[in-house]
């Protein structure tokens, strides 16, 4: 017989998650009967994402997914295949996966929500969920493939300390960007400007957003990336350059609500400037995540990027984990290992 | 001297435009001293579009264009150069261009707004404004260009029997989607099935939107051509397929109010769907329009698409046109001849 610990959902969250919501099970169990194309993994490693918070809501809005009160929660891990019944998954294989927070976990990778993505022979799990994290591809192929962006642009890019936005904070620069970086402290400002390669940034916890917008970027914006939504897409949907585009990443400021995450007040404005707003999930990108792994791994050998890891030891720090993410009292891309 | 007959505005409009919010104003003038770049046009057939409502309303929301209370109403027309201080349109040149409601008006072409059409040898007003007109650039543009649809996808149009929007869904047809049209009555709906190749329509004036949506398109909507806006915006944008694309052409349903008009309620949803939403102004496409005038002749004289024009005789009958336009009264695109 083997243990089994897993964080369920206590309750749901009334606005702001606490670990209170979250409830410790432990159980035990034999070796399970496999059906065609279940597989057994151990959950080595956790990534603790914003986009959780959606599913602890009730299932009204039942596309964003909703976790039943007493059910596992739900992530991205790494995973150590332990027993397969599905062929491309032989046991010993390591993967990434949309897998529960718990010790053991059977999957069924071929319908997964979200495909699964390969981990490159030599990649440890630290780096496949840390610097290569579909994290690190939200960044990658969001800024590039949905925002295409043009050397000498303005790029402003909301949640920039965060793990994807400091990242396409970073690629942006790379690109020859102006980039500017919307966070909400003078620590993370700082960071930004001077580790990221941000041009300027706005901490919107203290300065007027809309006027420093119109100061920083008086001939519009051409790209805005957003992760935030709300009050800060509104905001920069307001001084959106002609031809500009919204890369629609995630809406962190509407997930502790459980309604609608609300779009800019005019479609106007998108109409006469030509203004693209384009929503994307990283699983549209796993068959060309090699592009990606390539693109970064040459940036990271030669300096030019920096992928900040917040890595945390210990299965009972989940929440505590998951509850900085939405206070920003991480550092970077959160992991949180089994221990 | 000169006589010139102008329409001006009179007030703004409370809600629906009246004929009475204009005015008719009889002018005489001398051979204008015309500054470098600018030309001395007669006018000689107005195109009268549902977005001149916007530049009705009072400057708040400046950057759709206000026409100030005694100001003579702008709008795209066919004009005659008379005499130019312009070399790329010397006297006798015939243009599309955005000019105003009024016998002869001077232009400033390299400066305009929206840039001048080319008119190509042989075409008549009636066609530059009708069959070949801007609308049928922005439907042909919009949908190939914007909305990039495939064979097979389902594509739903809104505001489907208006100039626009019926030619979207007769050039819909052609590449091989499944058309639904959303009109506002019985008889348009019929002839977009009858006569433009709609294989179904709804009249959102007596029937369930959301719940017709849901029957005819249970597997989502791949593309919707938006001319209208609000509610049944959002209603299609609670039904997109995955990749389905929002093209945003017109938002009639909010030209009355003067303020936004309100994008969907939860960009999640986008960001979930993977959904892109763009804008669009016909002007982005003038230096291909080359290109729609060659497809579209080749269709109309294989009999595969109708462009209907409601042409209407005399300067008098602008405002009436014009008011008819939100009254669903005109059938097809509306010119009316400076008579």
């Amino acid at each position: 017989m083997m243990r089994n610990r897993s964080w369920t959902l206590a309750r749901r969250p009334d606005g702001a998650v606490a670990v209170d919501d979250f409830a410790l099970v432990e159980s035990t169990f034999g070796a399970p009967a496999l059906a065609e194309g279940e597989i057994l993994v151990r959950n080595r490693i956790f990534a603790v994402a914003p986009t959780i918070r959606n599913w602890l809501n009730d299932p009204g809005e039942s596309y964003r997914g909703s976790i039943p009160i007493g059910g596992t929660i739900g992530g991205m891990a790494g995973c150590e295949v332990i027993a397969s019944a599905d062929p491309s998954y032989p046991p010993g294989a390591r993967i990434v996966a949309m897998s529960r927070w718990e010790d053991w976990s059977v999957l069924r990778p071929a319908q997964a929500p979200v495909p699964v993505f390969p981990m490159p022979g030599g990649m440890t799990f630290e780096q496949a969920l840390g610097s290569y994290s579909p994290n690190s591809l939200t960044a990658y192929f969001g800024l590039i493939d949905v925002g295409r962006p043009r050397a000498g642009e303005t790029v402003v890019v909301s949640g920039a300390a965060g793990s994807v936005g400091s990242l396409v904070v970073q690629i942006a620069n790379i690109l020859g960007c102006r980039v500017i970086g919307i966070a909400g402290s003078a620590d993370k400002c700082r960071w930004l400007e001077r580790a990221c390669g941000a041009d300027a940034t706005i901490d919107y916890r203290i300065e007027n957003l809309g006027e420093r917008l119109d100061a920083l970027a008086p001939g519009g914006i051409d790209l805005f990336f957003d992760n935030v939504g709300g009050d800060i897409l509104q905001a920069a949907a307001d001084r959106m350059a002609r031809h500009g585009r919204i890369v629609l990443c995630g809406q962190i400021s509407a997930y502790d609500r459980g309604g609608g995450a609300p779009g800019p007040r005019d479609m106007m404005k998108l109409v006469y400037g030509s203004i693209r707003m384009q929503g994307f999930v990283v699983g549209d990108y796993v068959a060309r995540a090699g592009e990606a792994h390539d693109a970064l791994s040459n940036w990271i050998a030669e300096g030019r990027i920096g992928i900040r890891v917040d890595l945390r030891d210990g299965f009972d720090r989940l929440p505590t984990a998951f509850v900085d993410l939405f206070r920003g009292a991480n550092q970077g891309t959160l992991l949180v290992t089994a221990g």
